[in-house]
């Protein structure tokens, strides 16, 4: 068993008729489920939706092995340039996988890198993170489909002057470059300067890369078992490639957040209860944001439409958010990642001279998480929250590379239902170009004239403290 | 200059109509801005509120110095042991301020202790941290007001366990009890044990506890100048505790919030453009969701209100969330947490390889981000969406100080505004009480019978892969 969804607490037995589910509206989107399986069908067949068979490539396994064997004899330092889809998926799986690696001292993490996810500008991040490596072992990947991406073009920059400093023109073999394999810049450059790279195959969108190179080849680096991602998410989809809405658990999943939805319930709370799960919910955050919140419905009306999603942490958030979901408006679905079995028990000893803890001792902490999140959903449907679960048995490989697949398949099909295309992003287009107009970049003169009206228009409303 | 706010695009000239404020909105809750403000100053009066006082208690700073001195001598760890408001502020606040500390040697640290801050029970979390220190060179703070806290009382015992398994009966020296200054197991445990203590003000929420030896002690253990902390908050607080709605920014800010909820913008997302800034978002979730996130206002009525506050990060999330915040669902404002002047400025070299890049040359990183943020404001506001910006000048501790202090004053006043307690929580209690009858714990059979009843009465729905 890979992955589990519970929906029990979904339906309007549990959470009463106002927030709850019928089964007559779930049976009653079988048609239209079938007719999106259709379109997707049809869409796979005309080699538009590659993700779907990223984990059946028989060769990508060994090659990445191979280059990570390379990068693990070379550097000590792994560091990721790339932004979104570049970089969510990679730390969402090295933190499952690898929990706690950077934190290691080398023998801990058997001579293997550290691995740093760098997405963002922040000068202060960046040196920060560069203060900690020693340039002469440290490597980095640059990842941009387009390589237009002017966060990762700023910091590969940055990073290959702050190498050349140290090795000179050897910094060439510090860089291996993930991106579109024909065309763009960074490409180009693997052409003509002579860096490795890696292709990311085309028609793969950066929310839906992690079992590209973008994902496997850092993950490879640090130890994580590629192979075992890959076989679980390939084992997932003979699971959620079919159209039978009740007996998919990814249809079934998004015709659920999709009616939930449509009654106003209308935030998305992904709440695992394990710190090594914690960052998928960001993950996933992209994933479900970029592709379903949308101002165009593909009949092109106007509709600014999508679910917001929200990361949480179980037990934690019972202690920061919880509080808001049981009382607050009624506008949400939580639904909880549940781990069935953790690498760890924990016992709670005695502590005689603390009478007051008695009823832990014989517990442990693995039985403690699994109580509360039990207890947390219960308390939710009985405060009519809807909420539903999905259990991985355990944190493995395969486990964590179904749930991946099985959220991609299952946000591709949310696509259909909400009526949008999910593999665009029309919306943050604008603020890339005012961004090219503030670095007074040639050709885009217009943007810069809209900069400038726009402030000359508003009267700036400032308070200051001190 | 300590925090400046610019609510320029919270305007209906800025953002329309339908999502933007109008001035007399704004000018009508002048009187209802004193009221409130003469609520607090009663309450103060009363001693009710003492977390106003914080940043003025002489002693505070040299008792937590001594001491920090003793744990930076002893340790090479620290733990914090603690969930919610024990956690939250230290985490925000150590990011910010201590930046890479946890990733940095021993000699770049200089020789202070790594800081883990251990908000949950998650075994497999929590063994892989205990897994990365010594237990003879570790010291434990176990952070609890009234020492009931589950989750902080189990991480009590096995790590009780796990240090005296190593030093014996010496245990008692590497942990440091925070409580409350009279009551709970805790304080007895201190008392009759001999361990070490220090005592959280009486009448201090979790939320509102981070200028106190829970968050003051850990940061001071770590480096922070938790001196200018506090003097940031200090000089702050003659700022944002007057009732002049239009100069103040802490009630300005509520009142901003409050009206765009009032249309419908019931979504604070808190994006911060800095790395550093970035968990103070986690812990601005806590305040502002169990503050204002409530069922029953004041005079008993049932309201279920509560606007949810979501983190973002810049420029990250442009890659991830910007999408859906341009073009979904017109039901959110962003505030954005804006860095004038970071540390490092990080200059972008030129690379006549690249003629792509030729553009980025002759600026930096430090420019880029800022420049982002701008292209972001500006394209959210051109898209109708509402956005306003707390600037702070630099990363300080007396800037961080100042955030913090404001954003507390203005979670308290905008209690008022949505008439409800902003001090309680009472929507946790209900999943506590199943916690301990999962438990098995005595007193709680009622909570058990409500458990199992609900169990035979639901069908259980659920679907599996594999």
């Amino acid at each position: 068993m890979l992955i589990t969804l519970d929906y029990t607490n979904m339906m309007a037995e549990a959470v009463g008729a106002a927030n709850g589910l019928r089964e007559e509206e779930l049976a009653g989107l079988t048609a239209r489920t079938r007719e999106i399986h259709e379109q997707i069908r049809l869409r796979r067949a005309a080699g538009e939706l590659p993700f779907f068979d990223l984990p059946h490539d028989p060769a990508i396994v060994a090659e990445m092995t191979r280059l990570a064997k390379d990068v693990q004899e070379q550097f000590d330092n792994l560091v990721v340039l790339g932004i979104g889809g570049s970089a969510l998926g990679t730390t969402a799986i090295f933190n499952a996988l690898r929990y706690g690696h950077n934190l290691m001292d080398a023998s801990q993490r058997l001579g293997l890198p550290r691995l740093f996810v760098l997405d963002n500008v922040d000068p202060d991040g960046f040196a920060a993170h560069l203060a900690l490596c020693d340039p002469a072992r440290t490597g980095f990947l640059v990842i941009s489909k387009s390589g237009t991406t002017v966060e990762t073009s700023s910091q590969f920059l940055v990073a290959r002057q702050w190498v050349a400093a140290s090795v000179g023109e050897r910094y060439r073999e510090h860089f291996i470059l993930i991106t579109d394999p024909k065309s763009g810049i960074l490409r180009e450059l693997a052409d003509r300067e002579g860096y490795r790279s890696c292709a990311i195959p085309a028609g793969v969108g950066g929310r839906f890369s992690v079992f590209t190179p973008v994902g496997l080849l850092p993950l490879a680096c640090v130890g994580v078992d590629i192979a075992g991602l890959l076989k679980g998410a390939a084992d997932c989809a003979r699971f959620v490639c079919h159209d039978d809405l009740m007996t998919n658990p990814a249809y079934l999943n998004a015709v659920l957040q999709y009616l939930a939805y449509r009654r106003g319930l209308r935030i998305t709370v992904l709440m695992p209860y394990s710190d090594r799960l914690r960052y998928l919910a960001d993950w996933f955050r992209q994933l479900w944001a970029e592709s379903l919140g949308k101002q165009f419905a593909t009949d092109g009306s106007v509709v600014h439409v999508g679910p917001t999603p929200v990361n949480a942490l179980g037990t934690t958030d019972q202690h920061s958010q919880v509080q808001l979901y049981m009382e607050g408006p009624f506008d949400k679905v939580v639904t909880f990642l549940v781990v069935d079995e953790f690498d760890q028990e924990l016992p709670l000893p005695e502590y005689p001279a603390a009478p007051q803890m008695a009823y832990l001792a014989g517990h442990s902490l693995a039985e403690l998480i699994s109580i509360e999140q039990q207890a947390t959903a219960t308390a939710l449907t009985r405060n009519q929250r809807a909420n539903c679960a999905l259990h991985l048995p355990r944190v493995t490989a395969e486990s964590v590379g179904a749930l991946v697949y099985m959220l991609e398949v299952q946000t591709l099909f949310a696509g259909g239902l909400f009526e949008v295309d999910p593999l665009d992003q029309p919306g943050v287009e604008e603020g890339k170009l005012f961004t090219y107009a503030l670095m007074g970049r040639k050709g885009y003169e217009a943007q810069a004239r809209q900069l400038a009206e726009q402030k000359g228009v508003l009267k700036p409303r400032v308070l200051a403290c001190g």
